[in-house]
């Protein structure tokens, strides 16, 4: 069986002048993976013609599959339509089902009068085979040249997901002719890349060639993924079991939880299954554990919710700290975070909670308590435990590594406290 | 004077399976063109001789500057090194300065034993001049060609910008001869692209040809940037004045900030320029709008805390919500978000708050109140005023929706009620 390959290009001045990071990259990577094809290149590109038209020959020149994103809105510098048109030989037509659904969106979800300038959105080449963009108002549009797919597709984030879900892998997969594809993935915690390596070195260089494993480290945490193709996916299926068992065995001692899934969702399932409730008290992280537990679907189960005391008068009038520790030890010490914990435990009355509190910089560092210096406690009413941690990082990121080590602190509590 | 074009390589398997979001090209583009240098692609290849040959091949083409990262590990899949000692050649030898500050880092930061993998970083190719790394093993190198320049720099991103800063630009400073290039960035929230075009269009069609303006919507909001380049940096900073003064003036109506800032930026200055303080009671948020105003440096000074309430019960504890009209009107509700924000403007005692409640989905609608349906209070002790939101994204996006219109809807208070 050939192997199918995809080039990604990205259109927009944006991208060059460095305004937004593209993330529609790793996530078209991530699906055309898990389909089972292989992303070779991806390359990003301004509003210019001549680049656009560039960007195809070269791309297409060793692939089957091209997606484009970006250069579909409805402002002059969005060019991608019309040089399309042009390149595959076609000329742009109004589309009655993209105008339906454009009059639909304007007259009944956004409230506003529909202008010329948005009813252009429903003119595409009539060379193509529209893709109806439900989440938003640029259709994605999908050409074959040569034996090749091209597919152009929205920028905007959200309806460049919904288009690739419902619309391009369905299609791709009925297009070519693709092997199984099959993943197993887990997620440790507390051990770094190059130690984990070291410690299932044996068994990963044993496997076969069509297993791979792949390290994805984030945030003090590393995700590992084994993946295999296969014409067989019965074969595939089992042979992917059997290694995962073993894997998991040599991980036990870090492993957080045997699925794709991250830490808050690893913690809420916990929570879920012995029913469970959490609550946090939080100083540093400023509402970031709060939003990390509360933006998985059916957090109303297991969270109740916050006392967010970023000034210390809260930490005294709202969690009963003592402002006589609070004078004596300061806000970034165990004292306080116990104080805080307990607060927070009895004011909400949940079974669990996670208390923080630490220097996230820029500023507000001393010699004594340096910017990165965390203070974490976790528990329940009959006891609490602390953990003191030192980032070195800058504020975005010591936030970040503050609420991981917070949640997997908790988790690890829970675990072992049952 | 000559246009100065660079392009950006980024080398990893990592980037071709979606493992890693690119972040470097973005910062490497930003400081670019800071210095006038304008970016012309950015391509990513995976960890492979003969994609890396045909990159530099093809981005040397019609540019002056190719900047690579990536793939200069000490493990097996990071090839650049030989394949550029190759490329430009050369052959690859020990380098005593970088030999040297690698025993450094070993004994006297990382404190672990060097090992011949380790010491194999200080290898150069000897046809480059050597960039040191002052924050990590592997230096940058620089390589001449047929009057182009070409830079190698580690994937680290910390380290990275090391080298960016303090080594390439002043380098590529001396060696080209740059235009001036200015910005002028201001943020609208409250009118969509298109309309936003519609207002603009005659000002923006008469805008010389040294000056483009961009687009940049996010969730609501849309921010536009003008960007100039002339010889004369004071022409070009009189135009772009100018420029930006009747810009400013078209969009008054929907004007955030008239700089290169965020919402939540906006707001803090306009709390710290007033000298108050605000708090957060938030429901179906759960903690991301504290999040958004604490991740900005300083938040101390104008935020005091939340009291994120997302079981009712919480609601009723902590902010005396009324549990008579929980009952009958329900959580998502006018009369809900009123009590929550004097609740927690009483609690927290700050000049101002902003209470959300909602249903961000994907359960828990209803025929009355669809997922997406949102109240929102903002307000002081004085008064509050209200409105509803009625979204219609997944779950993520109405968090974010509901976090940027209920911030927009405090800012619009506190600058009408001042």
């Amino acid at each position: 069986m050939e192997r199918i390959i995809a080039s990604i290009i990205t259109i927009g001045d944006e991208l060059l002048i460095g305004q937004v990071i593209d993330t529609n990259s790793a996530f078209i990577s991530q699906e055309l993976n898990k389909i089972g094809v292989w992303v070779k290149r991806r390359v990003a590109v301004g509003d210019s013609k001549e680049e656009i038209v560039r960007a195809l020959d070269e791309e297409s020149r060793d692939t089957n599959i091209i997606i484009m994103t970006g250069g579909l809105g409805p402002t002059a510098d969005d060019i991608t339509k019309p040089v399309l048109a042009d390149y595959f030989g076609g000329k742009l037509v109004m589309n009655e089902e993209v105008r339906k659904h454009l009059v639909y969106l304007f007259e009944e979800v956004f409230r506003r009068p529909i202008i010329e300038r948005n009813l252009k959105q429903a003119e595409v080449p009539d060379v193509c085979t529209v893709l109806p963009n439900a989440r938003g108002t640029a259709p994605g549009m999908w050409f074959e040249k040569a034996g090749k797919v091209f597919v152009s597709l929205p920028g905007v984030p959200h309806e460049m997901k919904g288009l690739i879900t419902t619309e391009v892998l369905p299609r791709l997969q009925r297009r070519f002719e693709m092997p199984f594809i099959g993943h197993r993935t887990l997620l440790t915690a507390g051990v770094g890349e190059s130690f984990l390596a070291e410690a299932i070195q044996h068994w990963e260089e044993k496997l076969p060639a069509h297993l791979k494993l792949a390290y994805l480290p984030n945030y003090g945490m590393v995700r590992l993924r084994i993946t295999g193709w296969s014409t067989s996916k019965a074969q595939l299926e089992q042979e992917l079991d059997t290694e995962f068992a073993t894997l998991k065995k040599l991980v036990q001692e870090w492993l957080v939880i045997d699925e794709d899934a991250t830490l808050p969702m690893a913690l809420s399932k916990l929570l879920r299954s012995k029913n469970k409730t959490m609550s946090t008290a939080e100083s540093c992280t400023g509402g970031y554990l709060a939003h990390l537990i509360t933006a998985i679907p059916g957090a109303s189960n297991i969270y109740k919710g916050s006392i967010i005391s970023y000034d210390n008068e809260v930490k005294i009038s709202q969690l009963q700290v003592s402002p006589v520790i609070l004078q004596k030890v300061g806000a970034v010490s165990e004292e306080v975070v116990l104080e805080m914990a307990a607060g927070v435990l009895a004011k909400l009355n949940t079974d669990y909670a996670v208390a923080v509190s630490g220097i996230m910089g820029p500023d507000g560092g001393s010699p004594e308590k340096p910017v990165g210096t965390v203070w974490v406690a976790v528990g329940n009413k009959q006891k609490l435990v602390t953990q003191k941690f030192q980032f070195r990082f800058d504020r975005d990121r010591n936030i970040e590594m503050t609420a991981t080590q917070a949640l997997n602190l908790l988790r690890k509590f829970i675990v072992e406290n049952a």
